[in-house]
């Protein structure tokens, strides 16, 4: 093994010590036995928040961490928390991600920080550490916002609970509301302890595949993550006249989907215009009325997903879109609602030197390059807990920068080299 | 009452004798009693084809014909014929239409002219008349083509029963087959004799609604409907690849959304220069995947329509559509497939003096403008039923030219027009 300067404090280590302790095989088996949950013939994930399938893979979870002797606890909102305790009642360090996955998901994003978390634990449990903290591993509820939006429901309920009241009244498309399927899956656990609300934490650490290109393209093992750009969600809603295709001169016509792609087509040419700026359109759900090829549709909504660095960038993409369809030449009326908006989020820089340490060495004694410094253009449940206490992220690479697809992957030794830096960082961490 | 000048002969006195005995209450009794199955609180008709509440409708239908002493037959398409007898076994005269609607639909779009055509049955009898050729009232089964594709199924099958193989393998959103939906619906109706394929008729004459604003722009209360314009359907698909929509950089995206919608834009942008031709362009039917805010289109799938009497304008348009998706400047692919195509239908001279007889004086009697020549921009069953014996449409007006719409409506006035002009002509026809 090649040579590596740490400090050497006795948290140092302990640190080390649980880094080399991560079993690798182990690690693997954990991730492949969670996938199959939802789990499909083309290797994606299906495995939305609290359908069936993701109340058995919570079971699964349940059972597996009290096999490492965790105590196991379940809060309002059915977000799960895994506890190893420490040698002390102080707060404690949280680490994980969620268990729900897009409606076709991979078996990492999410999955991975969760089973990360709880191979550290067992590594901590091989090497015979004990922490001066807790170290608690957490499954958060409903973080993709596919099924009931918005996303990061769990994380965003626990440091502010109120916002539980509204999340309750949420309607997926089958009119089912997120409170009765919390419901349904408390109901489930009903042998899991119930968690109190806003329990204090140390410190939060999530581990996650980084879902772009960035790491890859560097051949970098690693990355820490500084911070997570901005997002604004919209909801775009068409109303014009459902009338009959082969009757309905195009002069009388008040066509919601000429409407919708007119503004669509606007929205697109000025994101290659601000291409610069490296922003992120996505017109990703689209709901047709009544979607009937010989009918002019009446209605159509859509959403947008705008993301950037450059909060100034999305205000002027806002205020296009208020323009363009404000102004659109039709009979119709057009609605704009924003559902969704986060300034960026910047992680604390003692966290971040931390982080970078953990990632430094086991890139190290792996051959790899030194860990990279990124944005996540994803927003994650570590974007709500930063409000909370000191938190940060750390990045594995994701193959061809694919995610919400059945293609997502990375490669194990990678997979492995996140583990490493997590029980670095966690031990550390729960040693102050 | 006015006086009209007719011509003289036993057959047109037979004629004026049955146009003269529709009963207005009991016609308009008898739509609203069909507008019960799948009825909406918003006054729409939700009663796709061969769904439970079709086959509940048709149930109803079989009783009314047989309370005005009808024999019912169905075919292997489920088509229901309801037949009064004449005094000879020569071929009958056929009327009617269909029983389904759009997903939402209005009352009157297809059932008026099954309706209509059981009300001159109810008519003759009370006039106590006897025709030389029997009169059979037909219900279609899929006209729509929203459930299954394409429309016309069962009228199409009936003049070429080698089309039903085919379509008993087409899959609805839910993987049924039409073939077992059938084999459902004629188990149903297992108390109902079978008609043999390919029964010679002597003449059909289908009544409808016009479902566009000609003739209430004209005050006119009936149509001669000289022909149907041409009609293809096309469905695109275009092929790209679902990634995360914060983490996938714009020029590093497969975006199967951005993809439709530039297609799309230059479809409509080419309808609005052919405007002069008076082609109509519908993007009806569109299927998203994943269909989650926050992921890239993986596929979209959009349906057009585009009708014109002139075909070369249709001709100029599939190039266009040919180009468009052949030189889209992306990643993924994209396929066109066309699956539905019509030349136009010119109805014989002959059916249509006929029918302006029967209309003129049914709107001469109501003090009403005399009847309009148009052509149908909707196809109907009657398109199918041209290629086999001598065929004809009457229209009555449309409320604002809306249908396949909850808001459809015509005036029962109109109604009432429309079912005299069809006695006339079906007993003019039967006489011969």
């Amino acid at each position: 093994m090649m040579q590596v300067h740490t400090s050497n404090t006795a948290a140092t280590q302990l640190a080390e010590q649980a880094q080399d302790s991560i079993n690798n095989e182990r690690l693997q088996k954990a991730i492949a036995a969670l996938a199959q949950f939802g789990g499909r013939d083309d290797g994606g994930v299906a495995r939305e928040t609290l359908t069936p399938i993701d109340l058995a893979s919570r079971r699964h979870l349940i059972e597996l961490a009290r096999s490492l002797g965790c105590e196991v606890e379940i809060d309002e909102c059915a977000n799960l928390f895994f506890r190893r305790p420490g040698s002390t009642d102080l707060p404690p360090v949280l680490t994980g991600s969620h268990g729900d996955t897009q409606p076709v998901g991979g078996k990492l994003d999410g999955a991975y920080g969760v089973i990360a978390g709880l191979e550290v634990i067992a590594a901590l449990n091989d090497a015979g550490i004990t922490t001066r903290r807790a170290i608690e591993v957490v499954a958060w509820t409903n973080e993709e916002g596919s099924r009931f939006g918005p996303g990061a429901m769990g994380s965003s309920a626990y440091v502010e609970p109120e916002r539980l009241t509204a999340y309750r009244a949420v309607l997926d498309k089958d009119q089912i509301s997120f409170g009765a399927a919390l419901d349904a899956c408390l109901a489930e656990a009903s042998d899991v302890s119930r968690r109190a609300p806003l329990r204090p934490l140390d410190s939060c650490v999530e581990l996650h595949i980084e879902q772009g290109p960035v790491l890859e393209r560097a051949g970098a093992g690693l990355g820490v993550v500084d911070g997570i750009q901005s997002v604004r969600w919209f909801r775009v809603v068409c109303n014009g006249m459902a009338a009959h295709a082969g009757t309905t001169p195009m002069d009388k016509r008040s066509d919601a989907m000429a409407a919708a792609v007119g503004i669509a087509q606007q929205l697109y040419a000025h994101a290659a215009q601000e291409a610069a700026s490296n922003v992120r359109l996505t017109l990703g759900r689209w709901q047709v009325g009544p979607n009937s090829v010989n009918t002019i549709p009446g209605t159509v909504e859509f959403t947008i997903d705008m993301r950037c660095v450059d909060a100034s960038v999305l205000d002027r993409f806002e205020q296009l879109l208020h323009r363009a369809t404000a102004d659109f030449p039709w009979r119709g009326n057009i609605t704009v609602e924003c559902f969704f908006s986060r300034a960026p989020t910047h992680f604390p820089q003692a966290m971040l030197t931390l982080i970078e340490r953990a990632c430094t060495r086991a890139s190290a004694q792996a051959g790899r390059p030194a860990p990279l410094h990124l944005t996540s253009g994803a927003f994650h449940d570590a974007m709500y807990l930063a409000d909370y206490c000191p938190t940060a992220m750390i990045f594995v690479p994701s193959k061809g920068g694919i995610s919400h697809n059945a293609a997502e992957e990375t490669a194990p030794e990678d997979l492995l080299l996140g583990a490493q830096a997590l029980a670095y960082t966690l031990v550390e961490l729960a040693s102050r």
